[in-house]
Formats: structure tokens, C-alpha cells, sequence
């Protein structure tokens, strides 16, 4: 059996890797392709590296166009997605990579967005540990017909954290993530600081000081982990690279843990999960080596001198950061095998 | 009047960058150029961006050829410099770029270095705040004649928190220190994971879980600002760039400290230093606007939140954080003006 | 039915791409994975972005290895092709990425390379025209049971002027190509001047003036679709990014050609063809757009003033201009659809 | 004595450049600092990396404002300049970085840009040969009080080839130019396609078949120099880098030329200029090499299979392209000694 998916947004780059993935998806079938003012112009124009879809027109971004299809993925800026999604059947599996339903505090929703809060929807990261029984998030998404994307850190930030603070390793307070990504995180609108001339040679802090907004989206997932309130800083920087989100995360970790047990409790972890990977000891991961996949890879150590344990993990920001967790999701939804269609290697050198 | 200078290291990233600043430099004549292994080429071979130092011919780096120069630079492998410096006269100013001298603790220097300790020079970052009246570093640099010169990442490190460890302002514990810098960093003996290829596109960390040799420094360094032990997190990340170091450092501040505060003993700090700048508020420093520059560029940020502060500062690892404050400290061991060929912009974009 | 593949240079870039291309191939199973030095190495700590092969231990490159499958990839230092296959069965698919086997001209060879001939084999680049009528070179290829890949310059070259010369509009004599390479077609062997630090920023040419091994082959096939011999200046050059060649090739127009009569040359040439693009007017080729993918992409112009017309072609030197060209010679050796496997769209951004 | 200079386009990469060389002039002071919408703000905020001007505020481009200075340069879009210097007394030395006064023939003006010609001011190459005599463009620029500085392409391009031409070795048909260019090139307005998740990792041509503006100012040059009508071919093309240009150039070489002739014309062309220096044979040069200096770096070879010569030249766009010629070219204007203020050495790695 094959769905059918519309997706929006498809001149921008969350849109474009949406497609991407989904040109190779065996159960899945493109149909409508909506972009707002591009309408009317072949994909080919705009995304000329989708070879197969080259000669696929853009529609608008209606309802109309929208409906009739099993999937809907909206890659549109904040706001736009809940009226929309109000109006496409419920049994439709609605997806979307913009932030509007991520968070279920209205108040974290206020201060971070400052606009009404759309409601929640449930949470596209299925590897997600969500208690400290080591329950998944994947189980609130089978089946599910409402799905909010991840944010493209908070995807890399939550992996990398989220066991320590459900095994009970870690303390909630002085929770520090530091994370670089590649500019396509920052979208295809064109602004000045993202001129290849500005951004070639140079990294750069932004939203320093706990103002990006993946910051309470960060610490609601690590809170869930936890049982208990955390607290982080967050700090993003931008990195001369299209692609690819390197975080470094690091948490104090509670009296007596070792080594051993913390290496322990993020190899069990992920010990059955094929897209995240704990890297063998001895090695570091590199954003080049996840390039175009939907795999994460994972490296930590404990920092006897500081009482901190340090976790690495690089994700590619349009793949498993965006994209590719979304179609990993819609296929929880669907009932198809979780990986399909996401098989693919990462690109590289 | 004129010094003479050596320069030994000369084919590597460390000495070129020496040489292109001295080439500037109105007070210093450059004299012998020393290298290892290419002893007997053309400097225009190794280093065709010097192009008035061309027709130079490197020396071999014995003592016969590094004495009878007012000034000498060394630009060695660890544990080198300790021999050269003891057949020199006491009179010559030798600044060494290596690590051999820069740590007080012997203690520290085992752990890291794994090797006998060779004794503590002068530190050569002249704006260091090295107590809490405010007293800075450079007045134990005036006529020196050994000079250690900082690791590049220990100086964005400690330009970016001393002021505020040494104003009160910060908690010893928990101070977090995550930095990218670009390739030069890592010199240019050829390696793998350095090669074009891998490099491009990528972010990837290394020496995690406080293993880095500029940890003990950093921490040296901050806690002689705070006047009580500073223990740090410090994680460095190669990133896709020839040079630069962009540093992001948080720490919790005391008890109600506001960011008036904060920003105020920044200020302060750095309002007579023309080579550190605080920017104005809503501006964030990037990599680019110090590359080729003496410069370092801080923000800071109170994360009411998190209550902790984040600094962010950029240098240029081979400029302010090798060959530019090495420079600088020779200029006052020599009783120049601390200045004197050091007034470069930036070259960006 | 499936056929399986032993894979040699496995630790190199051009036999990652191979396997990386393998492992989502249909109809071919991955074998042994050989190497030269890292053989009894995971694979993953080689190229960790292979995921599904991270677990395969790297093997000797022997024949005894390498035996025993239906086809064999070469990805081997020149000169060490012949004596491998000599031992290998006639019936299995033997495929050399080397340039060993791909000049017809013992001359050429010997003026080019140095050495002995080892002797032609069939020329995997099935778009080809090699006559005035048309024919391509997948003919050749159908059932072979030895291969010589293209070089990459070649192949892009070749797909830039071949239509031209096949129908006759072009003349023979000062035809110049200029060719910008990512840094992965130098290879994985560390060199000074492929270092990050050197390459990133930078743009510089080598094997200038007739110097490059590609020169006679791209002759050889121009000559063969022009029906006479074919001179040309050719001039490779070393871009800062990793992967991706951009071909500007250029010739004499003859006697009253115009720019629609070359433009329907090349539409007609490649209108059959999947993995060759002549683009939309106005549209011109960036090498990002074939990242990842077994695409060229073309666009030409007739430049009046000149007399000349030019045309510029873009393909990923590792997967059209390597891994993916040998895949699809494979395919057609092996009798399976041409395209199996190939289905790759670029990755961009 | 020290000469006044205003600065238009002073929030542009030209503009901004024209300021970092002149603020270590020696004779020249930096007056009023102009731009068209950011007047009003710091410099600092447009260009952070021009540490020494960050406090200069930014003027109105008026008359009023460029008036009663020594000097001034315009860095304006084309067709603006014209105007402006009609209102300047006719003794201040006024500096084009725009085309307006390059061309001239009206005739190519109006083919490539459509507009008015607003004639021909002295042409701000100096080292540029303008006959077979040997004579240089310098002599036209001493004490000239309207200049135009060359674009950046026909700077290199004229670079490698004048010398051939002017001692009558190279044919004048045929002659073909390929060009990769740093983004800066394109410079600061906002588009689509120079964005830096675009331009890294991607190489494009672009004004292919003659139609870029900057062919018919090679013609016009190489011509001049030949005593006769030279044509090329021009195909630029943009590099993932932010600066410098690699100019690949071709002729056919007259019958019986030998490589030592060849050779010989070149050295003895730039053996007197300390701007432009002819390698040593088996280097080739890297746009690196000159990043941040006034300097050309030049190599070539004979190809004698293709009966060519091939030139590469390597500049930075924004200096010797641009405000470093113009710096030299105001010097002479002035009676200033040529390299006053531009004795600045590559910034590499």
C-alpha cells in the first residue's frame, strides 16, 4: 500500500530535504508540492537538485491543495500551521517541522514566542526517553494524525542528555549546551549575516543568554527525562558549513557516578535504536560523518577534574534534525517499518 | 633604535605568522629565520604570502644562529625550548610560543604533559587582570627577558572571564568553556582528520572530558583573577575555518549580581585596553571581524534563567593568540610602545 | 536475483563512495571489503558514515580476498590493476577505477604514465557518443567483463564536448578546458597543500600546461566522437570545497553554426539520457546540485564575439565522475537496468 | 605632508577595503566616511573589523560631504560617479571604483551596459605594459586627477597576458580566460544565490558567452598592448571562498616560440615591479598566497602538444582588484612613492 503526502513549503530548505527524502520513500507518493510565492514555477528552478522532481510545478499553499492526501507536511513560519491543520480532516497525518506545537507550556510558549499558544501536538523524536523507566516517545506517535517536528538543537541537545537524566545520573542545575550549526538552520530567507562572503572563515555566537527559542523546548524534554525541573544554558553559534549540528552538552553529575556507569547507561540506551549511535571509545564524532542521513552519533567522557560528564552528538539539522525525523515519525503514524525509506549513509568526505 | 630578531619555526603556521607581523614592524629587524627540517630553502617556498621576505634563507635552528639577536622567538615542539633558552645570554629576550613555560603548578604540568617540569616564565597576556584590584599582567612583562606566550585558547578563555572572577562576580565552580577554532590551531604537520576533505564541511570535537593541555592553564589563569581555586569544563571543537577562535564561556554568577553589573566590570576592565573590545550591547563578536587583527571582541549576556552569564570572545589564534601577543609582550619587554607594529585591522570579508 | 561485489580501497574516498552507492543497491550484495594498511580494521572507524557498514572488518587486499564474487571493484594505486585481474576468472566483472586500462595509445600511455601498457579496456561512461551517428558507449559495456572507469575530469569533459564533435560543429584545434575539482579527487594520502588550512579559502592550479594525466584521455574520446583527431589545452584546478567538479570547456564554432543549431545538438544528444541534464536556458549548473548524485549537468552558449561556444558541466567527482559511473557499468555488464541503484538525488544545500 | 581622502561606499566590501588600507597610510588621513542608506551609524557596526575607525560615523554621499578633501574615492553603483565628479573641483584627485569611465569605445560601452558612455579616465593599472615598447600605464596615472580603477577580472587577466602580447608571441584569436572569483567579488547586496548555505561547497559559472561587462575592458587592454584587435573568450566563475581570484589564461603561441622565450618575456616584464612577481618554475600559485596584499602572483607554461601558453594569475579581488590599485594608482596621483601604505604581506594560512 502506498499514502499519499502533500508537502508545503518546498522552496525552502526544510521542504526541499522533505522531498528529498521522500523521492526514495517506497511508501510514501508525492503529490501536491506547495510553496507560497513560487507558486507556479517548476521545482527544477528552485531545487535543482532533486533530479526526479525537476519537472514538478508548485502549487499554493490552500487547503485545497493541501487536502485529499493521507500525509501533510507543513514546513511554514510560526503561526501558520494550526489554522490550517483546523481545517484538514482529522484522520489526515498532519506534520509539523515549525514550532507552534511543540511546547506544552503556554507560559514557556508566551515568553519564547510571544504570540497565542496553538496547543501541543505530540513530539516527533521517537528515541526520546521520556521517563526514567526508559519509555519512548515512539509510543505516542503510532498512529498518531497531529505530529510538531523537533527543533533542529533541541533534537541534538535531548539525545545526547536525556539518558543521564533518566537513569538519575546527572544534577538539574548548571546544565550547559554549547551548539554549533550549519547555516541552513538558519533557512533560505536571505539576510545579510548569512552571505556566504560573512559567513565563509567566520564562526559567530547568536541568541546568546538563554534567548533562542529551542531553550524551554530543550528543558521541557530534559525535564521529562528527569522527573524533575532543569534547568539549561543554551548557547547556538553558527558555523561556516550548509549542513550539520555539532553539540556539546555537559550536566554535573551526581555523587559517585562513574565512568562505567555512565557509559553504561547511554550504550543501553541506545542499544536498540539504529539511529543513534554511542561511537566506540576512543573516537569523536563529526558532523561530515552524519551528512545527509538520519543518524546521530554520540561520544562522552567524564571530566573527573570538573565532576562533569561531557556528551558530543552531531546530527545533520535538515535530516535528522528536520526532515528525516519527520518522516521517521509519519512512519510511527502510517504503521509502516519505523525506517523506511530513511536507510540512507551519510556523505562524505 | 632598531632590535634584531630570530626566528625560529619559521616553515610552520606560529613562525610565519611571527614574520608577518615583524615584517611591519618598525622597531625589529628581522634576522636569522630558522627552521628544522627546511633548513637551506627559500622562505618564499614555505611562505608565499611573505612576500618582502621572499629570497630569505632558512637557517638551521642551532643556538649559533638563534644568538647575537636582541630578541629571539621560539616556535618549537614541546620541551625544546628549555635547552636553546639556557645557552642564550640572560640578557636576550626569549619568548617562547611552546607550552614549556607557561604553567606555575609542577604538579599540573605532569598531568598534562607527562614530562619534567622546565620552569615558569613571565606569561605574556599583557591584559590580564591578575588579582582583584585590578592589577594586569603586563607589568610583569616590562623587561622581561623570558616570555611565555598563552595557548590561543587560554587567552579568548581568559580575556573572556577574568574580569568577572576578578570583580567577585562569579562562582568558582561549574564554569563552562566551549571553543571552536579553526585548523591553524592544530598546525601544519599533515594528519588525517586535517586534510581538506574531512575538514571542510565538518565540526568535530577532541581532547573532551578535560583532557586538553590548555585546561590547567585556563584554570591557572582565572584562579589568580579569583583569588581561589577555579575549576573549569573546557571542551575545544575544529572547526571549518583556517583561523580564528570564537570561545563561549559561562559561569554562575554570586547571588544578585544583575547585568548591570556584569556589564559595568567588563567595561571597566577593558575600557583602557585598545587591543580588547566589549562591543555595544546587541552586537555579537564573530571570528571574521579579528582575522589577521592583534583584536579580541567580547559580549556578554546575563541568563536570568540559568543564572549564569555568558561571554563570548573571538581572537585569531595565530594573531592575539600566538603571534600578535607574543609581539606585544617582546614590545614591552623592550620598553616599546605595546602597540608598535600591531595596529592591523581585521581583513574581512 | 543477486549478485555480490568485493570491494578493494575500501579506505579510501573512492572505494567509500563505492560501497556507499553498494549498500543501497538492489541487486548487489556487498562482500569483502578489502584495504592495503588498515586491513583488520572496522570499517567504521575508517568511514563512519557508512552506517549500515560500520561492523565489517576491512580484509587484505588479496586475490584470494577478492575472488570468489561476481564483480570486483579496483580502487587501487596505478599499475597494481593488471596483475589482480590476470588472476581473477574472465567470467567475473572486473572494474578498475585506475587509469590502467582506459588509454588505447601505448604512446600516450608511455608519454602520460611511464610505464608499461597494461592493454584497454572497455570505457565505463555508457552516455558517451564515440561516432558521427551516435552510438554510445554502453554498447561496449553491455555483458563486458572488464572495465576501465573514466577519469573524472574526463568524464565531465567528455559529456561537455562530445555532442559538439559528434556533430560536427566543432573544430579540432584550440579546444581549452579549465577545471575546478574538489579537494576528495587528490585522494586520501596526506600532503601538505591538501591540509584544511591550505585549501580552505583558496583556489590554485596545478599540472598546468598540457601536464595532467586526464589530457590524453579526454583527447582520445573527443577524437572519437569528432572522427579526427582532437587537440586540447586542458587546465585542472583545486577548489575549496570536498567534492564536485565544474568543467568550462571551450571551442571553435565552425563556419555558420548558430546558437540554436549547437543548443539542439545537445538537447538531442542527452534527451534520452537520465543521468545527463542539458539545463533550461538561463539556468547554469552549480556543482552542489549533483552532491551525492550520479547527475551531470549541463548548460552551453554560443559567445558570438568569439566565435566559440562554451559549455560548462557540473558532476560529483566521486559518484558520476567514480563510484556511481562504475555502478552503472556494472549494471550494464551484469544485464541489470542501467539506473538500478543510481536513483540518488543531489544533496544541497 | 599628509592628503585628505573622503570614502564613498563605505558599508560595501570595496568601500570597506579602500578604508582598511588607507587607515595605515601614511599620507593619507581619512576624512569624511560615506555611505547611502546606513548614514548615520558607526562604521563600527558595519564593518566590526576596521578596529581603528569603529567610532566614525557615517556621512550622507553628497557633494557637500566629498568636497573640500584631496582626494575621493567613489565605490557607487554604476552610472552614479559621473555626476558626482562633475561637481568636484577639477584638481581633486577623484577615483572610480565603478565602470563608468573604463571603456573606451561608446560602442562596447552601450553593448554591455546599456547606458550613456560618460567617457575615459586614465586607467588605474600601472603595471600594466600598453605597448610593444614596454611603456606602462603608470605614466598616464602621475599627477592625474581622475582615475578609473580596473575591475577586477581584466586586472588579472591583463596581468597574464599583456606581456605576451606586447612582445608580439601570442596570437590574437582564440584567446580564452577562465576565472574563478571569491564571493566578496559579487559583492554586499542581498541575493538568493550568495547565500552562504548556496556558495559552500559549490562552484558555478555565471555571464557565460561573452556576456560578462568585464570582457570588453580585457579586449580593450590586450589589445592595446598587441598594437592590434585581440578577442577572447570570458567565462567567470564564483568559488566557496569569500576573496581572491585565480585567472586561468590562454593563447595560441606564435609559430616557433619557444618556452625560454616565453619565460624570458614574462621576467623581464615584472622584474622591475615589487607588485607582480613571476614564481619560480614548478610553483603555481594559490589565491592564499595574496589574500589581503596588493600583490599578483603569475606562472605559466608552454603546452606544446596544444601548441598554447598557459598563464594563471592569482590577486585578491578587493586589493589589487580593487582598493589596493586604487591606493597605487592615487599614490602616483599624488606624487606619492607607488607602495606608500601598501607594503602588506598575504594573510595565510
Amino acid at each position: 500500500m502506498t499514502f499519499s503526502a502533500a508537502v508545503s513549503g518546498a522552496s525552502g530548505y526544510a521542504g526541499g530535504e522533505v522531498l528529498r527524502i521522500l523521492a526514495g520513500h517506497p511508501g510514501i507518493e508525492i503529490g501536491a508540492v506547495g510553496a507560497h510565492s513560487n507558486a507556479g514555477q517548476r521545482l527544477g528552478e528552485l531545487q535543482p537538485h532533486l533530479h526526479s522532481l525537476a519537472d514538478r510545478v508548485l502549487v499554493d499553499t490552500t487547503v485545497e491543495n493541501l487536502a485529499g492526501h493521507d500525509v501533510v507536511f507543513l514546513a511554514l513560519p510560526h503561526g501558520a500551521s494550526a489554522a490550517i491543520a483546523a481545517q484538514l480532516p482529522p484522520e489526515t497525518v498532519v506534520i509539523d517541522a515549525g514550532a507552534d506545537h511543540r511546547l506544552e507550556s503556554a507560559e514557556d510558549w508566551d515568553q519564547f514566542y510571544g504570540s497565542a499558544h496553538a496547543g501541543t501536538w505530540p513530539y516527533g523524536l521517537p528515541e526520546l526517553i521520556v521517563d526514567g523507566e526508559g519509555a519512548r516517545q515512539r509510543e505516542q506517535l503510532r498512529g498518531a494524525t497531529r505530529i510538531a517536528v523537533p527543533g533542529c538543537y533541541p533534537t541534538s541537545a535531548l539525545l545526547a542528555l536525556a539518558p543521564g537524566f533518566a537513569a538519575g545520573l546527572l544534577e538539574p542545575e548548571d546544565v550547559v549546551i554549547v551548539a554549533a550549526s550549519g547555516t541552513s538552520g538558519a533557512g533560505r530567507a536571505v539576510k545579510p549575516h548569512l552571505l556566504g562572503s560573512e559567513v565563509m572563515g567566520s564562526m559567530a555566537p547568536y541568541g546568546v543568554g538563554g534567548a533562542h527559542r529551542h531553550t524551554p523546548e530543550i528543558e521541557q524534554g530534559l525535564s521529562r527525562a528527569a522527573g524533575e525541573r532543569v534547568r539549561i544554558s543554551f548557547t547556538p553559534t553558527l558555523a561556516p558549513m550548509p549542513r550539520g549540528i555539532l553539540t556539546t552538552a555537559t550536566a554535573r553529575v551526581a555523587e559517585g557516578v562513574t565512568a562505567d556507569r555512565l557509559r553504561e547507561a547511554w550504550l543501553s540506551a541506545y542499544a536498540a535504536e539504529q539511529f543513534v549511535t554511542v561511537l566506540p571509545e576512543g573516537t569523536w564524532p563529526a558532523t561530515k560523518s552524519v551528512a545527509g542521513s538520519n543518524h546521530a552519533q554520540l561520544q562522552l567522557a567524564l571530566d573527573p577534574r570538573a565532576g562533569r560528564v561531557v556528551v558530543t552528538c552531531v546530527i545533520d539539522n535538515l535530516v535528522k534534525g528536520t526532515a528525516g525525523g519527520a518522516v521517521q515519525s509519519v512512519n510511527l503514524a502510517l504503521g509502516l517499518p519505523e525506517d523506511t525509506g530513511l536507510n540512507l549513509q551519510g556523505v562524505a568526505p
